[in-house]
């Protein structure tokens, strides 16, 4: 009834559903557009949302930052190197460690930054040669308002429902910063319409700190789904915890699904192609917790993966 | 082997597919995406084309007019108030006639401009209010190379060979300010590759003249068509007489196609539902002449015209 695809919209992954009743009632697969059509446009661009709309995706995916000035934007990292030019355009405005926060940034300064597709800034290469080229026609980093409006005004015209997706990025940092970036988020997203737990979003964050938060002293009533990581040096979070039994009850405590890394389904490949798969999926299930693994991309699955 | 659909991408035009060995060699209809996307979002955005893109169109209009600093823009008319803010962000800028013209604004004061949905000025409404939502979300009036960098990057990371297909507007226009527009867009489109009558781009005029200057003066061995329009009390171009034997004859001398109306060609509609057409599509044939009639619009269409 829930496993559920995040997916770069690559074509084979639409095959999937052929099989689903698709806008009638409760789907058994949804595809979730992985920051937009991001195969095919740079990230988190209007125009990858835009083809995502279009390509049949169910939900479009937002990460959500906070500017200087306190405006959500849609944005992967904390910081702007990797998507935007700004080392060009604001060369004196990295901190220490040469990256540059977007907190740093008022939203009139970074809508004055160019998109492109995401590069491994150390070696100066965009990261696949396949997608879109770097440095190509113009792109900017939409608000979150610009975005949602956008799928709005989409589900208007084409009478298509298509739902949000967003993450609630680095609480933690946005908190020493002096911002409550959860507030920020539920706030615009309930000047949009979206209040109650059968609109079409789902917000989803890494901390689960901060997922429970939104819940039982924020209040919403959203779809709320607890991402599941690895280990970090930087952080206390316990991973590792969270996909036992006991870890998946509390999350169902105050979630509506996990949102875990497809390795933490698919453990390894056997010599005759089949996937060998872990049981977080049935045992989430057992919880009535919906299942959205990140990230699907036809160029990265292990043979015969699609299948499972 | 060439009549060609020239639509808004409404989907049941996209069944006209079916039937059609879709890239792989000589298309017997195609699907021509009318300024984008723009049944779903603002025409000629960005993200109206990359929409156009993923709908599976062969190719995606242009339509061209020059800024006062002489840079080739995407936008159906010579003035900019049927589609952005201009009156809100340039107030004293509108000539006599109330009009803001394109020729008047440098790009970089063009770029300032939000496009909304196309509006009836003087009712101060939206065209169609089953369309995108007017004054959503932030898109911006594209080059005319920004667009054909977007087009041949989604061409390269979707690996779909899809063309432009680009209107040289008001050529007479522009040469009473001193501007030769075919000029420019033809330079335009050989920087980027289009250099040769089988690269995927058609160059379409409703000035006759233009269209054969392109040819004989400018010597370009690109794709043209012929536009043919109705008369027009500020014109010379006696359209009447082009769509004759004769006139088709004149124009197969310097152009690949024309572009009439659809209503050129649909004269009328049976009882029964089935339209009653004129000869020029056979008479277009028989002088090889393609033929890309516009604008087919599933809400506009008389019933059954989709079936003749």
């Amino acid at each position: 009834m829930d496993k559920t695809r995040f997916c770069n919209l690559y074509p084979i992954l639409l095959l999937l559903l052929i099989h689903t009743p698709v806008f009638s009632g409760q789907l058994s697969k949804i595809v979730i557009a992985h920051r937009g059509a991001s195969g095919y446009l740079p990230e988190h661009t209007l125009a990858a949302k835009a083809l995502a709309h279009g390509m049949g995706a169910h939900y479009i995916e937002q990460d959500v930052v906070l500017s200087k000035d306190g405006q959500p934007i849609v944005l992967h990292d904390i910081y702007l190197q990797a998507v935007t030019n700004v080392a060009e355009i604001f060369p004196e405005r990295a901190r220490i460690d040469n990256k540059y926060y977007a907190i740093d940034f008022d939203l009139a300064e970074i809508k004055q930054l160019k998109v492109t597709g995401r590069s491994d800034v150390e070696k100066d290469s965009i990261v696949d040669a396949k997608r879109f080229p770097p440095h190509q026609s113009t792109f900017q980093i939409p608000t979150l308002s610009e975005e949602i409006e956008l799928i709005q005004g989409l589900n208007h015209s084409t009478g298509k429902p298509i739902g949000l997706y967003v993450e609630v990025k680095e609480p933690a940092w946005h908190q020493q910063h002096g911002k409550d970036i959860s507030r920020v988020v539920l706030k615009t997203l309930s000047d949009y319409g979206y209040t109650k737990s059968e609109d079409l979003v789902y917000v989803q964050c890494f901390d689960p700190s901060e997922t429970r938060r939104m819940r039982e002293v924020l209040k919403t009533d959203l779809k709320l789904v607890q991402l599941i990581g690895y280990k970090n040096p930087n952080s206390a979070i316990d991973y590792e915890q969270m996909i036992l039994s006991s870890g998946l009850k509390l999350i169902a405590g105050y979630a509506d699904g996990i949102g875990p890394s497809i390795q933490h389904i698919v453990k390894n490949i056997q010599q005759d192609g089949q996937p060998i798969l872990s049981s977080l999926v049935q045992d989430a299930h057992k919880l009535n917790l919906k299942v959205h693994p990140y990230t699907l991309r036809t160029d990265r699955l292990p043979p015969r993966v699609i299948n499972f």
